[in-house]
């Protein structure tokens, strides 16, 4: 029984986390922390939190396990004054959609002071943001990869798999740098490419959007996610995802040379090749 | 009514345009027509069609209205055929995603002799194929896209709306070039896309597929369509979509380069303009 879980960035993934924490029972007491006291307010209104502050010392100072739930780039800036001011034995994990650079400062910051970090990335969560759709069971059934590495106490990593597996999810563990570019590969190039498709359909040919359907909006349903998550994940992770859109590129280049030179069994071939490979994926 | 109502191809598209005729009573009689008996089969079975046949000139022979559901290229090929063999009065259309080539070759017949012709394309369906998904309410609400030309009598116009608004759809009317420019940028291109995407990853980031959550799956499920009728497609209309691959490549080229140069600000700027976009499309 956790005594006292603070939440840092009450959003869509914070918000679940309390929310399912709530649900299952898992903390004595819920503090929800954000930059902005009227944003934090119907979590408190409706009991999801027993205390909502904007003071991130005095959010965590009294705190034993600590979800950042805030995007990538402000979870590696915040982390200073958590471990500032965290308790002793506290367990601190994080929810960022990449984990190469949250871990290497968390593993900086150890070696002034000895705390409990695992790097997570629940693999939920969809196009919306904000409080307003966050869900109690949003992590049912989901995978959350945790990225411990040989500094990770085992028995945090316990703790946080516990934790996950509590609110009704799977955790994978992966090393940091794996998961990184796996993501590259499954989410933040699919996100690219949505953002891109809907950009240049909405530059170049804006009448057509009268006559989408539901290929393209299924395939740019993720080009409405936030833009602060979003720009922060693709700068953290540019190497990786760099290298994720040159595959992409590769295979869009080879099917553009087999209609351009009219090939049709050889494009057949290799359509019917990458269908299987999708249904494959259901 | 419809006396003698001919399906040409009875997939996904033809199934459900001869199962909606026959739930709204449209038809006195449906013939089916294939190439494969066996594929046939079910839908005589199961009472969709009352004749079904391989023998296209038998077929269509005693048809008033014909409708073609097979692939692209497959429809100009068979429109001679259906030309030398549909009795006079008869109406043609077709389901085909392209129709600047097939409304073209229906053109160049109708020189030779007089049969009324309109070209169609119901922007219904998924990347499922064959009769087993097929569906009486396909067309519900769906968008019917008619491409008339100047050569087109009105009452052969006439005849084909109202059939597509019988079966539930809304008909919408766009010169043959226009729609082709269209469905390359909000169809074709996000097709292409997602084939490129599901290859890309399967080809040189395999491992990362077991973390494929929602956002990879709804981006790529149409990656999954059949693959001769996205051969036929791609060929068809392949310079409209070179010129929507080309918008595509400039709206993620300019991504990349904030990207690259770190630019947060430009680039939260940027996918929070798409943002609006793509939330303006729900």
């Amino acid at each position: 029984m956790i005594q006292r879980l603070a939440v840092i960035g009450v959003g869509l993934l914070g918000g679940s986390v309390a929310k399912a924490a709530r649900v299952h029972g898992l903390a004595r007491e819920i503090v929800g922390i954000g930059r902005d006291a009227r944003r934090l307010e119907p979590a408190r209104a409706d009991g999801t939190l027993d205390r909502a502050t904007t003071d991130l010392v005095a959010g965590v100072s009294d705190a034993d396990f600590v979800v950042l739930a805030v995007p990538v780039r402000t979870i590696e800036g915040l982390l200073e004054a958590v471990w500032r001011r965290a308790p002793d034995g506290a367990v601190i994990t994080d929810v960022g959609s990449t984990k190469a650079g949250i871990v290497r400062v968390a593993e900086g910051l150890a070696v002034t002071r000895h705390l409990a970090f695992v790097g997570g990335h629940p693999m939920a969560g969809s196009e919306q943001s904000g409080y307003g759709p966050a869900r109690a069971d949003l992590f049912q059934g989901a995978i959350v990869v945790l990225t411990p590495t040989d500094a990770t106490e085992p028995a945090a990593l316990k703790a946080v798999t516990e934790f996950w597996e509590a609110l009704g999810a799977r955790v994978s563990v992966l090393d940091p740098d794996s998961h990184d570019r796996a993501m590259a590969a499954v989410s933040h190039l699919p996100h690219l490419v949505a953002y891109a498709l809907m950009d240049g359909v909405a530059r170049f040919e804006p009448a057509a959007l009268d006559l989408a359907a539901r290929g393209f909006k299924d395939t740019t349903r993720i080009a409405a996610s936030d833009a602060r998550v979003w720009e922060e994940i693709f700068l953290a992770n540019r190497a990786a995802l760099a290298r994720s859109v040159e595959g992409f590129h590769d295979a869009l280049g080879e099917l553009r040379r087999l209609i351009d030179a009219g090939d049709g069994d050889a494009l057949r071939a290799a359509l019917d090749r990458i269908r299987k490979r999708r249904e494959a994926l259901r």
